[in-house]
């Protein structure tokens, strides 16, 4: 792919000037455009070392109102970063709705630097740019308007330049070790970027190579290419619009599948007070050891907690959590989305919330209300809690093949119980604030949610991520069952055997 | 102070039950009362290292509802936090209305552990103290509540705690190599801390020190001292928001000052195109290397552009960064805030946008909306923006002690260039979009305004951020003197002599 690119193209200052004053205005024009229409836009700028990168980009964003974009420089990982996955760093870099986040290097560059190197966590290069086709998939799947740039230069242009910038004596990083290391290995390096970007240069985040021998050249190369996609993108999204007003709103929850899960839980299981203090020490203790296991071999643990209204989710966690160390553990409570998490795509909130290396992060509620509260009460459209499932799983799937443990849970109790349990909050004085007309109102909604609730436990059950149904109408038996569950699953993890 | 505290006191399991039985129901009906009044707390242990704290804060937040806290653990620097002055870590994590931050350590331990550490910015203690002592008044002035814990034990009961970790083999993150340090020169910090309690022991912020030798008298004691000096302040603001209505809205701008630094200036400076040419290419070519030097010597620059709608700020600004390298520097636009930042102190947002070492912030507006825009139109109380003129002096100062190089242009043009300038942009296709109703509603407030603006000029010019006045009716004129005054501040303080 790069091999046929025609470097010799370039353009002289009187035809850069008469290109660019239009597209300049143009630029502008489509920004404010693109804020009305709330569309989202990341743009990629990837290149050899010393293509001119930094000119390029800094004449690019002239024309462009900073109130409405964001440059991010992707370098080496700072210690916090090399704790997380590598798309972490991107996914919580997403833009709002009608803003544009810039990329100079992006998650491209990152993975082949640090596919090789020794003890990240992220070399095996396929599995690695899978995760960025889902990535990128995902946020189109959104409206989210991706352009990807990769600047190309040759060898010899290259070391010109290198060359010239070491004579002015400018600041190291423009000339780190990693950029050198990238010239030394310029064949290396050239099939693996090669590789890269034919596997990722897809029908929904295609690449634009551009030849950059001459800056001119390539400044209104990008600038015209931006504005042709852009355009392109507010057409396609005006004609949505108008679709979606001449259909109607296709909007509707479907009924629960015939198949249950649900109805075959024994829900009379329960456990003597005595047997339930003995367990409930010992699981304890022994995950007071595994927390601190986990910390050693640096691994990192989801526990989502789903469930119905006065399940005791929030029992069950502080049992959980009881006999921790609470700089290694956190309790995440997802409630609805703030206007701001809305203006992003739905994920966006939680990539911000997971874990480190070796801490352990405690979901009360999750992604999971996407295909629960979210579809059962017309919160997102059907397009879009229909695709969550496969979102999730690969959500899932990334964190997974990253070294997250992902538990997950579905606390289980019957109407009758969930009854008994509302009367009694709402008798106890310093229980009654947890009752609120919205759990009633949800109790009406039962058949519906256990509907939702079936799909998801048939379609997100995965072997990287199963779910495990408790049966919670003995709070002792469900509070077992969780301690023993993660002990357990940590002990195989951690490859420890106590008993 | 710490000298005289008993350390024999204990109490026994069941006296221990019966005290926090009570307690844990009133510290959650308590966080559900702040919520609701919207009260922002900030929670601070500190202590020597072994004194419990890990214990006594997790027992500490279990009756708490996850939704409502977020603790922070603090150790040693990021490679990030390292680039920033000491309290931006801080800062950028003040909780929000209604919500509680707790800091596992905090301010103090890092302020006294890198007086220590060679190279650290700010081991000038008396000013490092000094600066905490603004930020918590600051708060607590904003309505923050700051409750301040000391875990005390004895050095014999420090060094078996150690011990027994030691042999538990616990992971290193416990007794890592600040701790052995801070056990070893116990004497030396002992002093130290004395010293900075002391000081800052204020009326706003006091500390408690708390007993630490026994672990269910310091949990207890912590519980019982949160719940009080929170019931406390729930009744000074009840009492508060009744003095509020019954005196009514005080809210009102005073008329300008007699004195004018405005009514002086001379708008009819200009400059010939040949000139401005020439003069532009030499200080943009200059300020290209003075970027590069800055971050060499690792040394921040803020810069600050205010003025008269229409002055001309957006323009300066992309001559001012026009041949610059985008990594190093970043346009920060100003708009009204959001939601999510009115809920803090209206610094928050501007210690978010700080720059780190070596780079460049430009502010198209900025926190000085609080005594311009949000004086003028009554967007918020008279006390706080009397009280902004202080803590922005304290703001600067703070960040100048850090080695912050502060410049503040306001942009001045008259009323009728004004107005030829509004006419214009309104006859302009692709410049239409930058008048709206508000600014010739602003321009209704002119003299308003002035008064303001005088008593800005007049109130936050200081040695350490002085404002410069440009002459802004002629554009060229005005772009020269901005790149003239940041070419020669720059080169003065990098110690350059380029003519």
């Amino acid at each position: 792919m790069l091999e046929q690119i025609d470097l010799s193209k370039s353009i002289d200052k009187k035809e850069y000037e008469e290109i660019t004053d239009d597209l300049k205005i143009k630029l502008g024009e489509l920004q404010r455009k693109a804020w009305k229409m709330e569309i989202p836009i990341i743009i990629v700028f990837e290149g050899w070392h010393a293509a001119g990168m930094t000119d390029v980009i800094n004449r690019f964003l002239m024309p462009l109102n900073p109130m409405g974009f964001e440059l991010y420089t992707t370098g080496e990982p700072c210690v916090k970063e090399m704790k997380k996955p590598l798309l972490w760093r991107f996914w919580t870099k997403i833009p709002k709705k009608g803003s544009i986040a810039i990329f100079d290097r992006s998650w491209y560059r990152r993975a082949i630097i640090e596919h090789f190197v020794k003890g990240m966590h992220e070399n095996d290069m396929e599995k690695c740019l899978n995760g960025m086709k889902f990535f990128e998939r995902q946020l189109t799947d959104d409206g989210y308007l991706i352009i990807k740039f990769f600047l190309h230069v040759s060898q010899e242009r290259q070391r010109e330049r290198f060359e010239s910038i070491r004579k002015k004596n400018l600041p190291l990083f423009l000339v780190e070790e990693e950029g050198k290391n990238y010239l030394d290995n310029y064949d290396e390096y050239f099939h693996l970027i090669e590789r890269s970007i034919e596997i990722t240069d897809t029908h929904q985040a295609p690449w634009t190579i551009v030849e950059a021998e001459d800056l001119r050249f390539a400044t209104a190369k990008v600038m015209a290419e931006f504005v042709k996609t852009l355009e392109e993108k507010i057409e396609q999204k005006e004609n949505e619009n108008e679709m979606a007003h001449s259909h109607g709103n296709t909007n509707c929850a479907i009924p629960g599948l015939n198949s249950s899960v649900l109805k075959n839980v024994d829900l009379t299981k329960s456990i003597s007070i005595k047997e339930y203090r003995k367990k409930r020490k010992n699981y304890q203790k022994r995950l007071v050891n595994l927390q601190y296991e986990l910390f050693k071999q640096k691994k990192p643990v989801m526990i989502v907690f789903e469930g119905w209204d006065a399940a005791g989710k929030g029992g069950d966690i502080r049992r959980l959590v009881e006999k921790l160390n609470p700089r290694l553990y956190r309790v995440v409570p997802i409630g609805a989305p703030s206007d701001y998490e809305l203006s992003h795509h739905y994920l966006w909130r939680f990539y911000n919330e997971i874990p480190e290396a070796g801490h352990t992060a405690i979901y009360d509620r999750s992604w999971y209300g996407r295909i629960l509260v979210e579809r059962v009460e017309d919160l997102c459209g059907r397009q879009e809690w229909k695709r969550a499932y496969r979102e999730i799983n690969e959500f899932e799937e990334t964190l997974s093949n990253y070294g997250m443990i992902i538990i997950k849970f579905w606390l289980h109790i019957d109407k009758d119980e969930q009854l008994r349990r509302f009367e009694e909050r709402e008798k106890t004085a310093h229980k009654k604030w947890k009752i609120t007309p919205d759990d009633w109102r949800n109790r009406d909604m039962w058949s519906l949610y256990e509907g939702a609730v079936d799909e998801m436990l048939h379609r997100t059950s995965t072997t990287y991520a199963p779910w495990t149904i408790v049966e919670s109408n003995n709070k002792h038996y469900s509070r077992i069952k969780v301690l023993e569950t993660v002990v357990e699953r940590l002990e195989k993890e951690l490859g420890i055997n106590d008993e």
